[in-house]
């Protein structure tokens, strides 16, 4: 099985911290988004036609998408489960994973920021207040959703989930961006929490072989 | 059950696709996104902590986020089943609908084109090659995995599943903001086959007791 994956990409650090959790091995297939790899016409054609990572390829089975991966995960490789069956658990789950993936993230992602350089121009400082109102309206929900469903150590009990999966990739960003995060403290400690675990540890970035110092 | 929807909504639009398919009957909550109805205290306290639409409610249960939403009710309304149980198929239909929830819906939607205007004070034009830059970049994902994967005539055979709520209310929107949709054939096809079924006809916006002409 082979994950091709960047160091930095938020998406492919949700499915390194699941395959970790999981305790599948697979190989490291470095795709350099800065350099458009992932627009080439062999990754696109063979790998993934979403032209994005992370892309989970398996003999001659290949699947884009961080969610529906783990999803596929869950089926394949069942212990320990991370999208919950029982139906409540599994919508919270669900639902805070939902929240970082669209409303979060994807506003955020590479090829906004950099469509907001080149495209439209705008300065540092503008590119900088952008991160920062989209990590604020998502980590507010996401801190509302936890303080009044949510249950520590984790996002939603004894066990990490798909949510945690999601949670710490952003959060980790964010911090590296220079937000400010203390307005959302039940966040930030399943995060301090999920960062001493050894599989949430493997998948960071700078643990990666494609790893680069900024 | 009461669904917190608004009619141009694309994400309340793939519930309300849902809640038809399956036949369940519910009570439609408007909640006017433009006004900013979703941010207000007895919303966000009570229905739906990530301030935005759709939410589902159930007596005391409530649940945002559009894809939760209808995993949940495929888990309590089985039939249909919009997100099928085999691997294989579960994959493809949960990839499509995350390029569209993820990659595509969630960077040209009402929030971030407001805040385009707003404070970074786009020009229209500019705010429709936005638009029109980020629809093309999906909807060529889309249109690659359905050529490779999909089968006619709903995106993944013969019955409609969660893919097909996704791309229709996408679609749907593209069209309405005048982008050119020629190069998507597979795409527009399932498209064209899904407005003429009569639960995608019963969701469409136009049919919603909060709509308003343009």
């Amino acid at each position: 099985m082979e994950l091709h994956s960047f160091f930095n990409s938020s998406t492919s650090y949700r499915v390194r911290i699941a395959l970790e959790l999981k305790g599948v091995s697979f190989d490291y297939v470095p795709v350099n988004i800065r350099t458009g790899e992932h627009r080439k016409e062999a990754y696109v054609e063979g790998v993934n036609p979403s032209a994005a990572v992370p892309a989970l390829t398996d003999g001659e089975f290949s699947l884009g998408q961080s969610l529906a991966i783990v999803d596929w995960l869950d089926t394949r490789y069942p212990e320990p489960q991370l999208i919950p069956a029982e139906p409540e658990q599994r919508a919270r789950v669900l639902e805070v994973s939902q929240l970082i993936s669209s409303d979060m993230h994807s506003v955020n992602n590479l090829r906004v920021l950099k469509y907001l350089d080149t495209v439209l121009n705008v300065t540092p400082e503008q590119k900088s207040e952008w991160y920062k109102h989209w990590v604020a309206e998502g980590m507010s929900g996401v801190e509302r959703l936890l303080s009044k469903y949510g249950r520590l150590p984790w996002c939603f009990g004894e066990q990490p989930t798909l949510a945690d999966c999601c949670l710490v990739p952003q959060i980790a960003n964010a911090l590296r961006m220079g937000c400010n995060l203390d307005a959302y403290p039940t966040s930030m400690a399943v995060y301090r929490h999920a960062i001493s675990h050894p599989a949430f540890d493997a998948a960071q970035p700078g643990l990666q072989p494609d790893f680069v110092s900024p």
